[in-house]
């Protein structure tokens, strides 16, 4: 039995604890946070230990997922964390991959740690698909689509606006667009014509509705450009209908061979975005223990990974029953 | 440029040489066929040779693709072939796969060659989301819809009955089937609750087509159990009518977290199965190849293969564009 840990405690981490409890093969030993938690608060048997203890953990976990966010905390904690532990992450800012994944790979491979980045649906299982669209069908064009689902990125900036109290943006593909990729006419589409986007804003007192909606629509690179509706609530349907974790979306890869065209279509439909990326890094973080196992230090990402050590099952089971 | 061999030349074979046309890094070295080929008839400016010959091109090729049927030539050809030569081949009889990766893997090993088997959409892209999908939502049900598209074993046996002079069968997943699945239901489907059966005939002069159509519906393990509707048609609608080699399918995984339901599904809309079957045996030849440079000997599957080895980026480009 596999002990991992968590570090970070909050959606994502209840998922991965969730996650860890549906699995035969691996069981949560510990919880790391920089909050002050309690195990019987938390109904956990398992020891909730300040981040900062985490050092001590050392060998004792096979092991750690970082739960944190990719702005700050996960930049910051991964590289150290990496130091004593292998660990997964679900870093999602796709332009600092590079750099972040450098800054991980040099500490795993000095201290002989394994570490898996960027896992989660996108960026992870999409990329993969990203990657099998383009490999077998190397004539041809790709496209993802993401929604429908809450955009924390764009939630966030349009409650930093003045005059709103609160706020949710949905991003929702186009049915057109993605008509057209499954036709296969392989439009030339950009996230602007193949989205739109619906916010749900509730105004502080006083506030002018026409003024903040001007403000949303007209925003540089989250809304100019894009099919945006504004909707303003007041907070109770606000806190009543906009809950909801549920996200999704399609990665397509239209190509031709010799005399034939083809579609290549994967799709997500998740309930609750957290508790699908922690399903995604537990698999993940069975893989990590094996890598470790087989002697690879540094770091990864999914397009690493050996797809047999994603599985419970032993290779001669896989290859009899799965293939 | 790595040196690919194709083995055997029929449809499958010419898809991989034009699946090798499309690629940078990979180019058309040898046609070994049993048939006696001449490279101008076909139109190709490498050297035709008997397969009895294959060994004097030891040393000379990269990697071979081997596209001979699964009932007889692969099991005879890839053991053989696999103590010369990197292999990958098509091999998709589920119940022998087992028998047949442990009599490649024992010839791989001692000559040191790497041989993927069972590469194609299923076995081999459907077999991974299967994988995938059980790993990360282990509590749920996976289902694989086919088609619709032109089944060869059911046509065989339809063409074996006596008053059949020609025929095909069509293979089409049941929409209710597919819908409930979308809807979460998570039912209990077998293939025979899952898929209709139509069938194309062409009589024998003479034959009684009521008798016909009585041992198709009957005949157990292909027909029997199933909605089968039987056509008759002559010769001339037949030829104008059913040489689609159109594919497809469906993988869908319906799964449960601690409080939500999460759908994954995975489609392909062939217009050729062989030309995508052969562009996907392409992608792993380049797998193959890098896999044997970094010293993994033996048979693998595609459960094996890290996804990065399939395409022609770098590891740092991948991260990159493709995260």
């Amino acid at each position: 039995m596999k002990k991992i840990g968590i570090a970070g405690y909050g959606n994502l981490g209840r998922g991965v604890r969730a996650a860890l409890a549906a699995c035969e093969d691996m069981e949560l030993a510990v919880i790391f946070s920089r909050r002050s938690l309690n195990a019987t608060d938390l109904g956990v048997d398992v020891p909730c230990v300040a981040l900062g203890e985490a050092q001590q953990w050392r060998d004792r976990l096979d092991a750690l997922i970082v739960c944190g966010g990719s702005a700050h905390d996960l930049p910051e904690q991964v590289p150290v964390l990496a130091q004593w532990f292998n660990t997964i992450d679900s870093f999602d800012t796709h332009a600092k991959i590079p750099q972040y994944f450098d800054s991980v790979d040099q500490v795993a491979k000095k201290a002989q740690t394994t570490s898996i980045i960027s896992v989660g649906w996108d960026p992870g299982l999409f990329s993969l698909q990203r990657l099998l669209g383009e490999a077998i069908l190397p004539q041809g064009a790709s496209y993802t689509f993401w929604g429908k689902g809450l955009s924390q990125g764009h939630s966030d900036a349009l409650r930093r606006l003045a005059g709103v109290k609160n706020a949710v943006q949905y991003t929702i593909p186009l049915e057109n667009a993605l008509a057209a990729v499954r036709r296969g006419e392989q439009p030339q589409l950009t996230p602007e014509s193949s989205h739109r986007r619906e916010c749900f804003v509730v105004l502080e007192d006083g506030a002018d509705a026409k003024s903040v909606e001007a403000a949303i629509v007209t925003m540089p690179n989250y809304f100019a450009g894009y099919d945006t509706h504004v909707h303003f609530i007041d907070q109770a349907t606000f806190d009543r209908d906009h809950r909801s974790m549920a996200h999704g979306g399609f990665v397509l890869r239209s190509g031709d061979t010799e005399s034939a065209q083809h579609l290549m279509e994967f799709s997500l439909k998740l309930d609750s975005n957290p508790q699908f990326t922690a399903s995604v890094l537990v698999a993940y973080a069975r893989a990590a223990c094996r890598m470790h196992e087989r002697g690879w230090h540094g770091a990864f990402s999914v397009f690493d990974v050996p797809p047999a050590d994603l599985s419970t099952h032993s290779a001669a089971d896989l290859r009899a029953h799965y293939l």
